[in-house]
């Protein structure tokens, strides 16, 4: 059988995509192609194709389809884009998410805990000059949303000899790390962060949280990793923070426009690194391995896995 | 009681030690001044100075003097300058020096999984690119030299999630870490290692050790990381293995001449990251703690520490 897959992605990665879900899919007896590489027959038939911020237009071309399995745990386009179709948003739920997410954590709290982006500068300069390590519990990391993104995170950087405060809106104690609450809590963990790691979910509430204010209330000449969302740190207060030296640098993997517009002030700031949103991506071969089995269940028993909530967004 | 304190080092670093040795030492009656500050009568009756990098000739004015506690756990270069002085040289022997080893073998080979060399020049670039990213899992770190550094940075990438071989000249297993010996065992780690880490001392074995033939043994675009001593890679087939795709980066701590000489071809090459001597620093504080019970013990009870065994060389 053959199904379509509609991502909106640069051609090598569209290939290496096809190629895993491909490796994943042989046993059932189903090959995946790029739309455009469908006989009409096989895109009159499909009742469940592959996407990965698909074009809705493509989508609309499929009279049979049934519901959609996507590529990516993240959903709010694909709920704006695709909510008015009579199909099922399939997200991908992959349990690597937050080993991986909490393996980026730990790499940039490192990079800066090691003070790369000023070894990187002094390479440049040809300059040799040693500076003082502290012991990573000498470091206090924040971490600003404290689910099971945080939690994975918080744990790994304790495993690894840093001191870590957690932040959440509401829900549970953790048995090794103090969790805050409020925004009490919220200005004692920037008080007292040297490391702010921020793994908010986008709502309302959070948006525009890390504003002029909130900034002005970390620890001076602390850092800030942004592994959630752009538009949670309003770039004006954080440019207007790093050219104060109220921050000593920020690791921004989301921004409020992505890709970055290549005439964005970050690109070129020596106390930003721009990263194009890298910091969890979903890995091809486990990916490909939940699609698989949520195909192959549909096909052997016609069963649709459970869709997004288009009330909740997610 | 006033003792001397002889290190070759730039102002903030000589007044960043001498700080925190003093709030060690005050307790036990003892101030710390860098030799030129010290009064004639102090120069004429210390037996013990603390030194790091001492300039010998320092040393010979110091006519009481019986021995030396240096700051650093490196000892050839004191032993090849000051073995005629009739004086015992105590190295530092400072536990938390395996924990930072193995957290910078930690923080690069993040560095290297992670791509940041490459998308840092993406960010120069203003290029918004997503590369694949492995599971730490799909990637096997090699690292040479098995000892108790080895060890502890071994351990360290195995709780994150690496693919960890060891490679040492003779000793014991390991219970989580495949253990290789001997010429074999070298190119089997060579041939599997996706990151290669260096940790060996520098002995006339080891001496060049990674040459033209053994670069070439490696898996291609495999990356290196020396942080044990220079000589043990050759420059010119580093080089040359980087310029020929056979390695894709290296990161280097350790030079054959340090202060890495300002016209020399790493400091401007792509895909070598040069840092100064600074895998693992020794901590201020910790080791001012270790040289104070030193020295406490000492005025107590006149005992002198273990010395470097000058047959041995450490």
């Amino acid at each position: 059988m053959l199904l379509p897959f509609c991502g909106r992605m640069d051609a090598p990665a569209r290939a290496g995509w096809i190629e895993a879900l491909n490796a994943a899919l042989a046993a059932h007896g189903v090959e995946v192609r790029a739309l455009a590489d469908l006989p009409p027959e096989a895109r009159a038939q499909a009742e469940v194709a592959i996407v990965a911020n698909p074009d809705p237009a493509e989508l609309r071309a499929l009279p049979a389809l049934r519901w959609v399995q996507s590529l990516w745990a993240g959903v709010e386009r694909m709920v704006a884009e695709l909510s008015d179709l009579p199909i099922t948003l399939v997200r991908l739920e992959d349990p690597q998410l937050a080993a991986t997410m909490a393996e980026a954590v730990l790499a940039w709290t490192l990079y800066l805990h090691r003070d790369m982006p000023r070894y990187a500068r002094q390479q440049q300069a040809r300059h040799w000059q040693q500076h003082p390590l502290p012991l990573p519990g000498e470091r206090t990391v924040g971490i600003l949303g404290f689910g099971n993104l945080g939690r994975a995170a918080g744990e790994r950087l304790l495993a690894n000899g840093f001191k870590v405060l957690g932040w959440r809106r509401s829900g549970g104690e953790h048995d090794d790390i103090p969790v805050e609450r409020g925004e009490d809590g919220l200005s004692r963990v920037l008080a007292l962060a040297d490391i702010l790691v921020v793994l908010l979910p986008l709502t309302p509430e959070t948006r525009g949280l890390l504003d002029e204010a909130r900034l002005a209330h970390m620890k001076r000449g602390a850092s800030l990793i942004n592994f959630a969302r752009g538009p949670i740190a309003l770039e004006a207060a954080l440019l207007d923070a790093l050219s104060r030296g109220q921050l000593a640098h920020a690791v921004l993997d989301v921004f409020d426009a992505e890709p970055l517009p290549p005439a964005h002030p970050y690109w070129a700031h020596p106390d930003i690194t721009v990263l194009p949103h890298i910091s969890a991506p979903t890995h091809l071969g486990t990916a490909s391995r939940l699609v698989a089995q949520n195909i192959a269940a549909f096909l052997a028993k016609g069963n649709i896995p459970p869709g997004v909530d288009l009330t909740r967004g997610y």
